[in-house]
């Protein structure tokens, strides 16, 4: 089946009707967008079976990891239509005035309004949880935007699908057409020409560093720049301190080889980079995630693009030094991955920055330090990441303070004797580190908290009580969280 | 009295300082941030005389005026000290883990994190409030980050005796040296070598279009781009509804005049744009301001190069068709302001954006509309602001959502039946706007929500408890505000 690009026309055309339709549902309440985030979830379970049949053809990914997948993107509609009914995230502040002070003090209320129409681009790794009813759009919708999906041409059927189910609830909401609306578009023009359209006022994105930064700029370039949430992608560095992997050498070569090779090593907190000091139980580690990296098979990955890609990717890695350890490249096929462990001397990865970069796929360096001190270097030396690990005994924590303060400033969650993989939809959950990770660290592109990302705040001065959004009246008709005169507080404000 | 530029190898050296004393100050408490502020704006208000008289010299601006700047600085240090400490603007949110689950549910724990070494460039209007001691730098400083100061050459003085306080206190305060640095820098160089090192990772910048764009565009085109929040500017409409208008004719023009020449129109929140439909109250209201304007004598501006921009600015305004209504060039100076009321038909303002353009200073364009429609038309055409400002009866208020609807898209202040001018400093306020009034509508630049300009959230994962910053430990040993499992509490946890 083929599906048509987009035309610069119809791209046009998309942002007319986005910016419209846009007018209408900001104004929506919290109520209504959450009843319709809700009712999509619904809608969406209902032709799971579907969904999941046209996803497993276009992806590779088997069923269970696409119902994971798809109870996930369920969660996070519903989550978030939770957490924008409840308001919290609206940062509703409000200072009372005073007409008797000199120079009267105004009455200020202050509230996250909707940016407008955001262009969300669905990722190739995630057919469900981060394209088109995934969490960019979720939260969008919660923040009271209109949403463009630039569909991901790996999965084009799967987002067609998911985009007729969401516009089906829609128009059964009595909600403009105009909400949400989809597009193809295989090559780079499609999203280029979205991005610079003056109707378009933020984007998000999940995707390689390359796609990212190229929107990135595009946008920074506009007349009217626009801020670009990427989530780019990262190695996901784990640190492992000697006591604690002496203590744990199989638990944890076997936790990591898991996390490694889950869905064919296709997720950006994916460790990529182990970082340890040389010694004896590091040689066993080696050797044990070693053996079960070769037991892992070649396995399709999401299309043959991400195939060759890890191919020429890991190749890259071995030409600039990395010394393959275990592999297993028993009858590859040409879209199929390499499950590799590879190692380097720390001397050499941090003279070789070309070694930091990240292999998509079931791929890991391990960086073998000569000493802790060279260990620290390692952590002052890596680029910004989604994550960043410690294993280490509660000893060597107390003791290592120097080095996890490196880490802290280099990673957007910091995992204590875990893996990184298995990213947890919550409202503490931080899905975005320091560049080049993502395009602006102070944002999450998962948990409720990611739909700030799509809002700003509006103040109103003096305005008389009936004629504020509900959210800022003296009486507080929605219950909500607000900060009156500095005081956090869900009570009717006294106010004349 | 000359102050010499920084040398590129001095603004290294800084950065290396700012980086160094930025590990051991982002691990300040709270408190301790707070304290030192407090203790800032002490010593401020004991060198207050001095620094007056300093100011007055290096700006024109009055004694009275720079009073009531210098007294606005210490009540952003201190408010926003006390917002520090008072720790909600952290965004603390904890979920506790679950190891029964089926794939256990991680124990996630987020906060804010300062961002590192900040650049903040002295505003010219504003020597102290947004300056060297400023709104920016209290901001940064509340987040734990490091501050360098590009100080404006305008009052480079000031700044220096500013930051000779600071410099002070922090010493006494046992605070790393390399937390406040100063740097002159007359013309572009010093800026841009600031932007462009790569310790550097945010910047504050109040002040023109063309200024701010030019480090917005240095820190996009960055190996690691950075946030720059820039204030740029604003010609703050004001829509005036004929109800309104023929009800307070008078008291209006009175309003609107005091407004557009305070202090010499040199606020970046000045009327610059009044926007009402042709009426013969519309020509009396015409009248009364411009009799006001008249009246006002030509003053010394900030400095000779403001006065050039000004006249420049209001010459090329005339020769896209404003036309003069009243003006006050009596023996005028070339480094003085002439205040000035033009007006254009609606028409030609909708037709040509260059008369949309900010003339900083005490000029206003009175745009007249046919009618109530074309007044609709002005409210979308014009571009991104700090306010806007709607005069209108609760009546007439009831009646024009539309046009409600479209200024609210277009500011990030919304005033009903004021005056754009005065700025309150509270956590309400909202000083950013769409763009090109600032680079990011997300943040503020007045009020204690600015501080989260320099941070960003890093989430903890699995960390024993003792091992976690004080703001996330279970018995919550500060007191604060957080949402633990989605509900706001300043409650201890329970968890294992």
């Amino acid at each position: 089946m083929k599906y048509v690009d987009a035309t610069v026309e119809e791209v046009n055309e998309a942002l007319l009707q986005s910016a419209k339709a846009f007018q209408l549902y900001g104004k929506r309440s919290l109520k209504e967008r959450a009843n319709f985030l809700y009712a999509v979830a619904e809608e969406m379970k209902n032709i799971s079976s579907e969904l999941l049949s046209i996803a497993q053809k276009e992806t590779h990914l088997d069923e269970a990891r696409l119902k994971v997948e798809l109870n996930r993107t369920l969660f996070q509609l519903t989550s978030y239509a939770d957490a924008c009914a409840e308001g919290t995230w609206l940062d509703l502040r409000i200072d009372t005035g005073d007409k008797a002070r000199n120079s009267p003090k105004p009455d200020l209320r202050k509230m996250l309004v909707p940016l407008g129409p955001v262009v969300v681009f669905g990722a190739s790794n995630f057919p469900f949880a981060y394209s088109t009813a995934g969490g960019d759009t979720a939260c969008a919708l919660a923040a009271g935007c209109s949403v463009i999906i630039k569909a991901h041409p790996a999965h084009a059927g799967t987002s067609e699908r998911v985009a007729a189910a969401v516009q089906k609830t829609a128009k059964k909401q009595g909600l403009p057409e105009g909400i949400f609306l989809h597009l193809h578009g295989a090559g780079f023009e499609v999203g280029k020409a979205l991005i610079q359209h003056p109707l378009t006022k933020a984007v998000g994105f999940t995707g390689s560093f390359e796609g990212g930064k190229a929107l990135f700029d595009l946008a920074a370039q506009r007349n009217e720049p626009i801020p670009v949430f990427a989530e780019m992608g990262s190695v996901n560095p784990v640190f492992l301190l000697p006591q604690k992997l002496a203590n744990e050498t199989g638990k944890l070569a076997s936790m990591l080889a898991a996390s490694i090779t889950q869905s064919v090593g296709q997720f950006c907190t994916n460790p990529g980079i182990l970082v340890g000091v040389k010694s004896k139980v590091l040689d066993e580690f080696k050797e044990f995630l070693g053996e079960q990296i070769k037991q892992t098979s070649p396995t399709s990955m999401l299309h043959p693009g991400i195939a060759k890609s890890f191919q020429k990717n890991r190749a890259k890695a071995i030409e600039e030094g990395a010394v393959v350890v275990a592999t297993n490249e028993a009858d590859v096929e040409e879209d199929e991955s390499i499950p590799t462990l590879a190692e380097v001397p720390a001397e050499q990865f941090l003279q070789n920055t070309l070694l930091h970069k990240e292999v998509f796929g079931p791929y890991s360096l391990l960086v073998e330090c000569a000493t802790k001190e060279e260990m620290l270097e390692v952590a002052k030396a890596i680029e910004g990441q989604l994550t960043c690990t410690l294993m280490a005994t509660d000893e060597e924590a107390n003791k290592n303070s120097e080095l996890i303060d490196a880490l802290k400033e280099k990673c957007g969650r910091f995992v204590f004797n875990g893996v990184p993989t298995g990213v947890e939809v919550a409202l503490s959950m931080q899905h975005g580190g320091p560049y080049p990770a993502t395009t602006d660290s102070r944002f999450t592109a998962v948990g409720a908290d990611g739909i700030k990302r799509f809002a700003r705040p509006l103040c109103f001065q003096n305005w008389n009580n009936d004629l504020l959004p509900d959210e800022l009246k003296n009486e507080n008709p929605l219950g909500l969280w607000r900060t009156v005169n500095n005081v956090l507080s869900k009570d009717p404000v006294n106010a004349d």
